[in-house]
């Protein structure tokens, strides 16, 4: 095809492309929307490519965990003209030469094998190019006539996924896999959305119809509650569910206090007999709907798995949701060895899976899974002009309008890696964490908190002399102890950030899920594949070191 | 630094990479990690970033529209095995061979200048480079500890978005750019999350704490009405307001009636006199509140502008939070020529715009901007292990969980074109899109339904002999007569698009603003700057010669 000679605008100064003072101008502007022709200009783009591939990496491979060289304040002072350029300051070329000299230096090395304190870690170089094809293709999924085929690639992944999830017979995917009428889940931007996708479900089920009043969805919460005689709807989840489900409490009109807590048990997971009392004590009162359970199955905080059977069976009796937040877990049921850890998982009503933590993949995509393929229904929205009544569209059923084709990054990775080839990662993750954790038991400095049920642990440093004061202590000065452990821990974690050569993260815990107090501990993640037990061990060596150079806060 | 030596698993075979029969296995997995170090594998990928970049280039020359060569039904038949491979199925040189071959070429083109139905089209080249930049950086911004200088970024552009739309003085921009306690605004993954966020911040401000009430975010929609004597909040928003609206009445738990639909008046934006009668019967009835009043800054269907000044008199004298869609028209803002057209978007307390529209930036990106810098505190959410209060985390007032670090997309794009860049490429979508609306009143098969505020358009095709018996026709008649041309509407969009040569969209609008129906309308999209006036009169031509072979349905 012949595109038609550029359209002169008549207004403007020509472009001069070698010319180093920037115009806009429309021929430069049309240029930039194809590539170039020419063989010069073809070597050019290839050559940015290089730059990104090669001079990001060598910044990788330099640079590892968080560095400090420039502080925040200095940065934040750096970046406070908000006026927008008129002319172009800048070519492509000088933009990536200023990402790889300015900006890399000052990001995260997520990517180093020392940087185990997070769920963002090293991706597969793959992943880069799978990402930059579907920038390329721009396809937007909302509906087929911006997606086509990829509509119904993401439709074949979504069954893929729910099979390996709740393993279905092959009748059944072969009802739903293409059936523009059924959904078996939806891909979001993230976990968030994915949860909250499960709970507006679920909050939409909970309410049936009756009398004038049709659906939550249509007349909102107060008609719903109303109608059914009740003045509030909650969701029963253990203290380490993930902030989404909070923040989804609020967003949903549930109110996010309905979000309630239930102790972790002597395991760290839910504890089944306050959840059951829980339960029983709100249909005493008989103003209150259970609208879900969520089990967790990977906490972020632990890595604890719940006793998914037993909520199964919990919330089959109670006729309660079941919705699983697997967004960290989910895929070790790609790993022969541990994927009997998610037993039950597939008695889930919903699933939630993140495409950006166990499935390396780049920020940001998430999944979820009903088991019931019309569960969907109760969050359908049409629109004039797309997603009219009937078509294959699938922004019908999402909470997320426009979206990238990120289906074709996860069915690429899945056939590049394997089923196996991702269960080796999830492998390596766990058994390198309880590696870890008999290092932490060995050394006296250290105490580990959570034992790893899959690749995540916490610990705290526990200066031998304070050990002894904490074990003889009465409750009053245990916590004043505990209090001080928790400046010692938070520095630590700081210093060792800022020295820029490893990052283990921080949060709060009970350290006997009995104790009425949260104290500071120290959290990895161990998802590098590059992270061996020598580096875990450099680590702790590190924090050795720096807490003997460090002023003990009293 | 010298990355470990691979770790030997002991229970693979070992992977042989020139091998055709694949085995996932530790050593090849550890590679995918890394870039190559030697020269020739450095030559591999950057061969596969060429392909990516020409092989799909040369598809997008080829290939313009909608291609219907392979029907949806075969499509779907080749999708539907749901079964996971164990092994490695194939090298990414092989994936990315499939994708030029078999996935793009049963893409959609969007890039083509003869796609001119939907709000996805071309984008410069540059975007898919900062795109993989973004990917192969994969910081997370949700916190500062896995994206630090890309929160500084990310806060520095808000700041300049901001600063677009609301142009306060310089103080204002140095108290707030870099502060921590405050937000202008937040990135959002599209549009929808934008409005969605927006109409959530204006639900929580409508109705303050009162005795044991604390907020809607707290305690929930059901406690909150009941606290203010009320049963009921709702939104107001002309007919033309984008789907995302109810959308958000849904999730939020307000109910997606309650998005109350106002008619237009004859200019196509909201009847101003409907609007203020229907706050008066809101005020007489007692039991409502009105959380927000929506302006629509570029129609998703017509383009059309609200009167923002007018909206925004209203909103003060009512005191109703003011929100202003311009996902589509905000970038509008950059053209000397056409910003006055959004006029009184400053005075909004709330605006979203979206990125993956006007600022051409790959799926999926939004924003929503707030008048007052504490407007997001109404969402904050916090967590243990991130987001802690007092952080400079970024995700403590997002709907989203994870985030790509998009800023670094929209501010390279806005250094490489400049704002007169953008001006140009919104002044050539306005000005071509009124050019063809000349053509299309010139030509007596078509009549012009909306005219082009912006670069948007509806029309129909009205065969002659219709026509005149529409022109004598009574009520009951032209009725009849509507719905043939809706179907000879339907049948000519849906032959153009599978005989893959151009693409215009179909909605429903009714042709007169009085009028009761709806009828099928064809829909322009003029955002390709390769559209040109030549292109737009060949897609009228094909629209003929398809009516003049078309059986015309009765």
């Amino acid at each position: 095809m012949n595109f038609p000679s550029p359209k002169d605008r008549g207004k403007l100064d020509p472009a001069d492309p070698g010319s180093q003072h920037l115009i806009a101008d429309w021929n430069a502007l049309q240029r930039v929307f194809i590539r170039p022709e020419d063989e010069g200009s073809r070597q050019t783009l290839v050559k940015y490519m290089e730059q990104i591939f090669f001079g990001l990496h060598d910044f990788l491979n330099q640079h590892v965990g968080v560095t400090e060289e420039i502080s925040l304040a200095e940065l934040s002072l750096a970046h406070t003209d908000t006026r927008i350029n008129k002319e172009p300051l800048k070519k492509l070329a000088d933009v990536i030469e200023d990402i790889i000299q300015e900006i890399a230096p000052r990001a995260v090395n997520v990517a180093s094998p020392y940087f185990v304190g997070h769920m963002t870690a090293a991706i597969p170089f793959f992943m880069v190019h799978l990402k930059a094809i579907t920038a390329a293709l721009n396809q937007n999924v909302i509906k087929l006539e911006t997606s086509k085929i990829l509509s119904v690639l993401e439709k074949q992944v979504l069954g893929k996924m729910h099979r390996m999830i709740y393993k279905r017979e092959q009748a059944f995917y072969d009802a739903h896999v293409q059936n523009i009428e059924t959904s078996l889940g939806v891909f979001t931007t993230g976990g968030t959305t994915a949860n909250i996708t499960a709970l507006w479900v679920a909050r939409n089920l909970a309410l049936s119809p009756t009398g004038p009043f049709a659906s939550v969805e249509q007349d909102g919460i107060f008609a719903a509650l109303k109608a059914h005689g009740l003045e509030r709807m909650v969701v029963l989840v253990s203290s380490r569910g993930h902030f989404s489900l909070k923040k989804a409490g609020g967003i949903l009109g549930i109110g996010n206090q309905n979000i309630i807590s239930i102790d972790e048990d002597e395991n760290r997971s839910i504890d089944l007999k306050k959840l059951e009392q829980t339960i029983q004590a709100f249909k005493i009162e008989g103003k209150t709907r259970i609208l879900a359970i969520v089990g967790i199955a990977g906490a972020t905080e632990t890595g604890i798995i719940d006793p998914l059977p037993q909520l199964a069976d919990i919330c089959r009796d109670h006729n309660i949701h079941f919705h699983v937040d697997a967004a960290w877990g989910g895929p070790v049921l790609l790993s022969e060895k541990y994927a009997p850890l998610l037993e039950g998982i597939q008695r889930a009503d919903s699933v939630t899976i993140d495409c950006h933590k166990q499935f390396y993949m780049p920020m940001t995509a998430g999944m979820v899974y009903f088991k019931d393929p019309e569960a969907l229904d109760q969050i359908v929205y049409h629109a004039r002009y797309i997603n009219r009544k009937g078509s294959v569209d699938l922004g019908i059923k999402t909470l997320e309008g426009s979206r990238e084709a990120n289906s074709l990054i996860l069915d690429s990775a899945l056939k590049i890696m394997g089923s196996r080839g991702y269960g080796l990662m999830i492998d390596h993750g766990i058994e390198t964490a309880r590696g870890f954790a008999r290092k932490i038991d060995a050394r006296p400095l250290f105490q580990l908190v959570t034992r790893p049920c899959l690749n995540i642990l916490t610990y705290r440093v526990v200066p031998l002399f304070i050990r002894k004061q904490l074990e003889t202590a009465d409750k009053m000065e245990q916590c004043r102890i505990n209090a001080r452990l928790d400046r010692i821990n938070t520095n630590l974690q700081r210093t060792q950030r800022e020295a820029g050569k490893s990052f283990v993260s921080r949060t709060r815990l009970r350290v006997n899920p009995k104790d009425s107090q949260d104290v500071v501990v120290l959290r990895s993640v161990i998802m590098n594949p590059y992270t061996t037990p020598e580096i875990l061990d450099e680590i702790l060596d590190e924090q050795e070191a720096l807490l003997a150079d460090m002023i003990i806060p009293d």
